[in-house]
């Protein structure tokens, strides 16, 4: 349940932000809209409040991969990965469905929304800044893997128990900074899944590339962490 | 007293930057205004600050669907929620009244904010980007319903006491950030009162929609947290 | 020394990005500029990073108003206050004698700076949006005494310690946020003079708005909370 | 190995956010970007998830000008030194890399990065604004002295060491939002030269100014720092 609010909150705020308010109004220059910087605070605040609000409970994963990783680094047990994942996904899911429930109430809105992609992740053509295939799985490895090394750093001291969600959540806006315009970052197949599902064609074709390349960033940290770590608790 | 005094800071931060500050010039493309974002940040410091400064006495609701939330959870006392809810009202209500003679010792610039409803929330052609009543309902009872979980999952916790000002400010941010185009972003009757006094007839006429629609929200939220949270609280 | 470095920090930042950053390029609608928001965010950041480095010294007012408005709480000794306030306009003014100097590295750069006031307060046809004393003189008041009830409030709480710095950093951008467009901001004598010394004629002459109204705020407040809030500390 | 992280960490998200985000679309007025606002938080948001996570470590320097700051104030010992600025100036490196790469994912992208020279530092023609040698000599100085002194100061008290990744990372962005248009900001050899050596022959010439100047500053505070602190450290 709190892996499925979280994740539910993430996309709500993240997706949301980047559907209802980032580029607004569409058609002037004028522009009151929040932009890719706003987007990439609501992706981090989420998060912030997510882990403050039910962290406790399950860790604040809200993310298959960074579930994946803290495996890899024998930090959360095999036997609640698969419910967390499922939840994670329906979260995720539950996020996006108000989403269009909401846009459908505005003449034309959820048929422009689909046909943009619903802010789904993409290379190439459906990249932002029209990255490709290679930039945009590394780029995606290379930041879940920066993402997860803080997650698993933070949350090994003791004393940083209180930092913990502010310093998570600020590090997600950061990675949204960086890499809005080369994948629209997903660094979580969960908020991927979401946004696909609803995106049209395209963003389901590519969407593997958003399951795997997170996975793989997050795994390799993990497994990273696992072996230099014992160390470094132990220091 | 402090629910007068964190409104009035609530309202007069919010409402006051969206009035003054979000649109500036008003007349040309390059903007030095703060647009959507800084009104979303204004809103969430002013609860970051508000919160801090007198949340110890009363709590730090604020809005009178928080403190009927919390009623609903089980967490304020039946007797206190008149008392808090009229001091939220007039609360609001001063810092409207503080703007409006501001507004006044400019030429035109009251009129003119009055004929753009003040920073009203509203639906169909009142809502910033044209969403319709049941999407604006919706929006506003989720994020209403989100905020009370988030309150309420922070504050059950000894160890996050130093966070939850930051914790429920920020998602207040967060909650402006998704949800300005759509409804202006009430979550809070009290808001709603003091900016629709001051914006005509449309907004009063709709009015009743940011009273009942956040209320809601948060006595679902709130009551949902009490059946599931005993469990939670003593785990 | 900790106020003179504290304030020279805050004009620093604050009127170095206002005069640096906030509109930049100057010539083009394409901004990469700060504007009021990232103007809004410096002014709190270095009050954030002035008060956790200094704070535990002098208390880290860098700021007449404050000190006076503490005065008038009971909460700082009138033996320190005039050093207190020598050290807060030295520090301004080194910061805008910095800045004037880096400015000179540009052609015609500073000369530009001083014709549009150096970044001064002011009202009237000195207002950023045109506002008149009336107006400028009530903001800045009362904004001074919403500061100062954010800081004694804040401050009088052990358990709040390691939130002050951000709590009252972040109040202090919500406070630009709401007002730049009106006064461009002061409830800081400090800042104010430092800044009138390089802008030139009008903002020499409007100087005691930015003095009296935000020391007459910060002393109401002061006097309030004194009365009030013996209860509340005790309580 | 922690140093090497958290440099690679800071120019990936500083450097990477200027290259790919600052000013998206290029072509357009109407912007989605992050502007120099989404710049100076990026730099920021790294420092305080770098320090949160692996400041524990090595003390989270990621800047030889730090390290050598500390060194001077007597807070690091000198046989820390040679490792910490190889590490530091490597982990730079490897982050420009990575942007490197990504950039070639995209028609062209790399060959426009380099040729505006890869978000470098610079004076004269190569700086933002086009402020002279010596406008940016004092200004890179002047800052990294502040950041020196910020950071002794909030690491010198024990109660703040849950804040001091918050107050030190808040103060890299406000060190941004003054400087980006006078310098581009350096305050750090290692950055500088990371993004030097892809930019091409213009920062290259000029790379000495951001080795020596933040340098020199830094030094200067440390040496203040520990003269004056003595006392301060035993209050």
């Amino acid at each position: 349940m709190s892996e499925f609010f979280g994740t539910f909150l993430l996309v709500l705020g993240g997706v949301g932000t980047a559907l209802f308010a980032a580029n607004f109004p569409s058609d002037t220059d004028n522009q009151s809209g929040v932009g890719f910087l706003g987007v990439a605070l609501a992706f981090g605040l989420t998060l912030v409040a997510g882990i403050a609000a039910v962290g406790h409970i399950s860790g604040g994963h809200f993310n298959p991969a960074v579930t994946l990783g803290l495996l890899a680094a024998g930090r959360t047990d095999l036997k609640h990965v698969p419910g967390y994942i499922v939840s994670q996904v329906l979260g995720g899911l539950a996020a996006t469905s108000i989403i269009a429930i909401v846009l459908s109430g505005k003449t034309g809105a959820f048929q422009a929304a689909h046909d943009a992609g619903f802010a789904s992740n993409g290379y190439g053509s459906a990249s932002p800044g029209g990255y490709g295939l290679g930039a945009v799985f590394l780029t995606e490895a290379v930041l879940t893997g920066v993402f997860l090394a803080v997650i698993l750093s933070i949350t090994a001291k003791q004393e940083y128990q209180a930092l913990a969600p502010i310093g998570i959540g600020l590090t997600l806006t950061l990675i949204h900074l960086v890499s809005i315009p080369v994948s629209n970052t997903s660094v979580n197949p969960a908020r991927s899944i979401a946004a696909a599902v609803y995106g049209g064609d395209t963003p389901l074709a590519q969407l593997w590339v958003f399951i795997v390349a997170p996975i793989v960033g997050a795994l390799v940290a993990g497994l990273i962490v696992r072996v230099g770590g014992r160390r470094r608790i132990t220091g």
